[in-house]
């Protein structure tokens, strides 16, 4: 359900693989983009494509994931296996798990670019990637092995853990950085303009002329697409706002130790940030 | 004088053009390898090698380079044109401007990378990198325009800006970028640590097994050579105060709008960030 980044590119996989993939879409002119790309074996806007379907894959927004549509749940088959890949678990578990109970498996393929829309599906892109799945307290074990050998199927990493620690992991590794990106912009912006009135030369201009690679990588996810940043923000609020009170703090810790002027301070810290990252690149 | 990651690259460049360039190291073992390596035609750690050059670039670390060795100052040919590379051109300025007066010329390549040392230098380094000059009321335009044509012939983009005005930019947009990309790793890390005792998970690897290449991307500056971070922050403390300052009020106003639930207007931020950041990719 849903031909964007994730359904798209799970549908091009499964599909080269020899399996029946059926994909159920919003809008006609998606329908027919979608067939042209061949990103399901059929393609339709009519829910009643999904009959017969043994596993079924929300690949929606969030914001539509977490307000289904009633045609779209009275057209689930009723024994399908249904599994989300939404970017936050607490709030889909709240909403599918009293609509589906014991076979609905919460997921998260954590396989995101830039790329949105009936475009963005391409070959490969879960390939060596995490798919995180929370199984609730009434998951079916089989419902679960179902989405474990889809997972599998299209290459990516298959790991278990709580909705809870799902979500407080991707607010600190994922949320986050989209606002301490989005703010580190807006600074470059705006500082260089507060500035500017103050000296005399055009300081916007030159930071826009100077900004380097590594300015380019740390905005990244921050300059991304808004719409995911607030759906994701919207979605994971609380333990967003735990990981941004958290991110306050260190980050006055370490002007603290500039304004001390204790370089000797900076510089273990900075030594310990130097340490730390290469432990958080395994998945990447 | 020096052969690191930028002497050792304008060697490289400069020696490849059949120009004649002499080297001043600091250790013999340091000589014996750029020998090696051919970093220059002439490497010494005999201060009386840069006898009879016209061109003097400067490329040490930015505390030596504040800190000037008397054997060095005493065998700076008497008129020769001397430029440096330091990151920071407000203190460079003070420095030296009273020991050379007017053939001093501070000048900044920006072409970093994670590589230090004697092994770090590489052709083509400054390949369509800026290459800034600060010049003061008193700098000679004959030495400046040496200092063009050495930046110039080695495929730098060359600009030229107030002192002040060029600390100010690269606190924005490079020393900012390396403590919001620390604080984060140390976020990541504490925040799983604080929220792994209250639920039980292991929140630690967890955040680890799921940190992505967004997250890498992020934190790829802050997690850097702590000692280049650290003289950055040093030399340009004042301008690295305003910006984190700046930064601060930029992601309460993100926070704020998170507490609030205001997600259109947290919308319309992140859309105004994504259509900012493009504006910061010309020179990369």
């Amino acid at each position: 359900v849903g031909l964007g980044l994730i359904g798209g590119s799970l549908g091009l996989d499964l599909l080269a693989q020899g399996h029946d993939v059926r994909a159920l879409v919003h809008r006609e002119a998606t329908a027919r983009r979608a067939r042209e790309r061949r990103l399901a074996g059929t393609v339709s806007t009519d829910p009643e494509v999904l009959e017969g379907c043994r596993l079924v894959v929300l690949a929606l927004p969030l914001d539509r994931l977490l307000a289904p549509d009633p045609a779209l749940l009275a057209a689930l088959p009723p024994t399908a296996v249904v599994t989300d890949v939404g970017s936050v678990k607490g709030p889909v578990l709240m909403c599918w798990e009293p609509l589906l109970g014991e076979r609905f498996v919460a997921g998260h393929p954590m396989a995101g670019t830039a790329a949105a829309g009936v475009e963005a599906g391409q070959r490969g892109l879960f390939r060596g990637r995490p798919w995180v799945a929370t199984p609730g307290r009434h998951t079916d074990p089989q419902a679960l092995e179902a989405v474990r050998v889809l997972a599998e199927t299209v290459g990516a990493r298959w790991l278990c853990c709580g909705a809870a620690a799902h979500d407080r992991a991707v607010a600190l590794i994922s949320h986050l950085p989209v606002l301490v990106g989005a703010a580190l912009l807006r600074t470059a912006d705006h500082g260089a303009l507060a500035a500017a009135g103050a000296g005399g030369e055009d300081l916007p201009a030159l930071v826009r002329a100077l900004a380097s690679s590594g300015f380019a990588d740390t905005t990244r996810v921050g300059g991304g697409n808004p719409d995911l940043g607030t759906l994701m923000a919207r979605g994971n609020r609380q333990a967003l706002r735990q990981a941004l009170a958290c991110y306050r703090g260190e980050l006055e810790a370490l002007e603290l130790l500039v304004e001390r002027e204790d370089w000797q301070a900076l510089r273990e810290a900075l030594a310990a940030s130097a340490r730390l990252r290469p432990q958080f690149l395994g998945g990447s």
